[in-house]
């Protein structure tokens, strides 16, 4: 019996499409596995074969078409992809491996145990491998670890009609063709030609008449995250990479920049909220990964925090017991007023929108915001002790003195955190550390301890302890 | 005498080239201006735009070609553009409105003032005021809100040349020519092409034998984000949106998906750091707007630290002073591992990674790491409080009695606050809440309630008081 398989079905529910090709791989029903996995775009199948079972993966990939298998192979992930590569004998290992893109082989390449590199170095091509190795050198975070070396390159002499039959030589291993590069003897880039322009010019037209020359490149060395986002900022779907000499040596298309973009904001949550950053999915890292990732950080803010219980234990020895009452309180909206700071500086410094010389006008910005913060939470700070605090939850010990101290104590809290919180993400970015860390908790542990001695200086100054 | 003006120089630093501009404005040299204005993209010359003095912002305008002024409109912020077009006359502002795309249109239209928003009615074409009021009627985030009508659109029977030769005709008025969507009489959704199809086949091939039926689509009413993601991980430059007929009605650009993508994160960032989102950048944000996205959130949270002074005020009237001393450590401590477990659970609920249905085992993973934490915290904390705060800093009240009890009551909390921290965002996500704002400051204020009791509780049977 005949079945057809819709893709509207197929990806309803992914559990269910595993379970359905598991059978029919159990069943030793090919022809119907083939004919599901002909209806599906490569990430979905990845998602059905982390589904079935280990045995059957095997199987499973040697029923995809090539260039679908070789599509497949790419988004698994990395236990995924070592167990496939111990399976394939060298002929199927090299065939897959000519099908791949070489920023994709780097990237499977830099997550490989060293006998599995090794033999994917002997079954590259010696140009590719040479290549390889230079992607694999590249400083960290720099736009050439990346760009694709596969792209369409002009000559500006070249008419619309042969760049079009160049075109339809050489797309099959170009990443894309909407954007080409004209360039001169010597590599360099000269110009731009989309293939929105070729197709809607006479075919006699030569390339230098249409080519934008107002073109807009990126140098190998620059940042990951700032190309992207300048990507972002002009609409393209490929920013040009070239090196020293203005010679073209790559470009960075579109879905690479966003995946850039992704990452790099999900890596400031993680910092922002104290972890070290990983890129594995929730659900598919292991405990003890999370664990690693998570219990340095609570250690190290444990510690610090021995600051603010020495000055508390100061405190305690001189000031009314009364006052102990509103610490977390003082603590607390010191923290939450830094991290605000700090959280919209450094994402402002990460989206570029922020450099250090914007420090003056980021601070007086701030002391404003503060004041006004301060004065509205501390009139209402001194209205809640003594109303809620005081009448009613009964407090006997707390009287308009107290109250004063505190709403005095937080507004000075305030507007230091703001201060704090605004300059440290600047300075840490000045002096080459990560912004993203310096955010949140740990400018929490310091306001902390700032907040004690402010709350301990305007008690003892009003109370003439 | 003659001046060239390379890209390279007037992206340099667009102070500078801002200065240049406004000084020719005012020696009137105006072929110079136009000159400098040709040779930049629309973002670089609306971030000129917006250094030039108000009064020259006008005549700037004027001198920039029809085209290009259009795409500087688009990325001006909202005052410069209410005051462009209070400035135009009705010929010049029809003219710009027919240079928009109608998604631009709408953005506009959105932040307008009613006034302006009559006047630019008034100029846009019958057809094209129907589209803006069904789009500005689309509920909020859905994916009709970022989608544009205008695609290109083929028949199964057309061949590849009259498909071509259908794209020089229209490609002007178009967003993306790139991919191509194949549709019935009934306007059904049956196939895409690519541009990259097109120009590898033979101009006598028909669409129906090359186009790719297994199409991915997206509903109108489905949200914004996850189509941006779903565009991400298809890799697609543009996403079909269909109604619930399956009948095409846009697409969503990959430019839009990255706008939407960052914007969402950025959303993200604020409620976790309890600010209320605005998409102004930083810098152009005025004071008072800055301190009513925060102040709102400062006052609340303080206000809801009134539960833990009240419970510190029972804790105080019974327990050792020496105990309050930790009081500040364990409700950190229970802060930063609860905003780790909710910040990394809300950040995967937005990627579209985690659902309400995987509260299980999440909750079992952190109950696993909590564990882990508590055990590692708990043993250094016993040592740090015995060896740092009791011998090196010399308080005498401490003993091994009391470092156990800070030791165990901050395992306790480090366990539960795991556990909220993870739980609070899918549950928001269940009953409709917004899971960010759950996240760091809200889970925080009730983990510090929390950690009290457990504190209090530990003390009150460890030291039989």
């Amino acid at each position: 019996m005949e079945k057809e398989y819709t893709i509207e079905e197929l990806v309803e529910d992914f559990s269910e499409t595993a379970e359905k090709v598991t059978a029919l791989l159990k069943e030793k029903n090919y022809t119907e596995v083939k004919k599901i996995a002909t209806e599906l775009p490569a990430p979905d199948i990845a998602e059905i074969y982390a589904e079935i079972p280990i045995e059957l993966e095997t199987l499973f990939f040697r029923l995809l078409p090539k260039e679908l298998a070789a599509e497949t192979f790419v988004e698994m992930d990395t236990d995924e992809q070592r167990r496939l590569i111990e399976s394939f004998t060298d002929v199927q290992l090299s065939e897959i491996l000519s099908e791949l893109y070489i920023d994709d082989t780097v990237d499977i390449i830099e997550e490989m145990p060293a006998t599995i590199v090794k033999r994917i170095l002997r079954y590259t091509t010696k140009e590719d491998r040479a290549m390889i190795n230079t992607i694999l050198h590249y400083p960290k975070d720099s736009a050439d670890t990346v760009m694709t070396t596969e792209y369409v390159r002009f000559t500006a002499a070249m008419t619309v009609g042969e760049a079009l039959a160049h075109i339809r030589r050489v797309a099959i291993d170009k990443e894309t063709i909407y954007t080409c590069y004209v360039t001169d003897k010597n590599r360099h880039l000269c110009g731009i030609v989309t293939a929105r322009q070729l197709l809607l010019s006479d075919p006699e037209t030569t390339i230098s008449d249409i080519m934008d020359e107002a073109v807009i490149s990126v140098n190998t060395h620059d940042d990951k995250e700032e190309v992207a986002l300048l990507l972002e900022r002009y609409g393209f779907l490929a920013m040009p990479v070239v090196d020293n000499e203005n010679r073209l040596v790559g470009i960075i298309t579109v879905d690479d920049a966003i995946e850039v973009i992704k990452e790099e904001s999900e890596e400031d949550f993680a910092k922002m909220a104290a972890i070290t950053p990983t890129d594995e999915p929730y659900l598919k890292t292991g405990v003890m990964s999370i664990f690693k990732a998570r219990v340095p950080w609570l250690l190290l803010l444990m510690v610090s925090s021995t600051v603010s219980s020495a000055i508390l234990a100061g405190f305690e020895a001189v000031l009314p017991a009364v006052l102990v009452l509103f610490v977390p309180m003082i603590m607390g909206t010191g923290g939450n007023s830094g991290g605000q700071s700090s959280v919209t500086v450094t994402r402002s410094i990460s989206l570029s929108e922020l450099e250090f010389s914007d420090i003056l006008r980021v601070l007086w910005k701030e002391l404003r915001v503060g004041i006004l913060c301060a004065v509205a939470l501390g009139v209402v700070t001194f209205a809640k002790v003594q109303l809620i605090d005081g009448m009613l939850l009964g407090n006997a010990a707390i009287d308009p003195t107290v109250s004063f101290v505190v709403a005095l104590s937080l507004s000075f809290t305030i507007i230091v955190a703001k201060i704090i919180g605004a300059a440290l993400p600047l300075v840490a970015k000045k002096i080459g550390l990560d912004p993203a860390v310096m955010a949140s908790p740990l400018i929490t542990t310091l306001v902390d301890a700032i907040s004690l001695i402010i709350y301990l200086v305007c008690a003892s100054n009003i109370m003439n302890i």
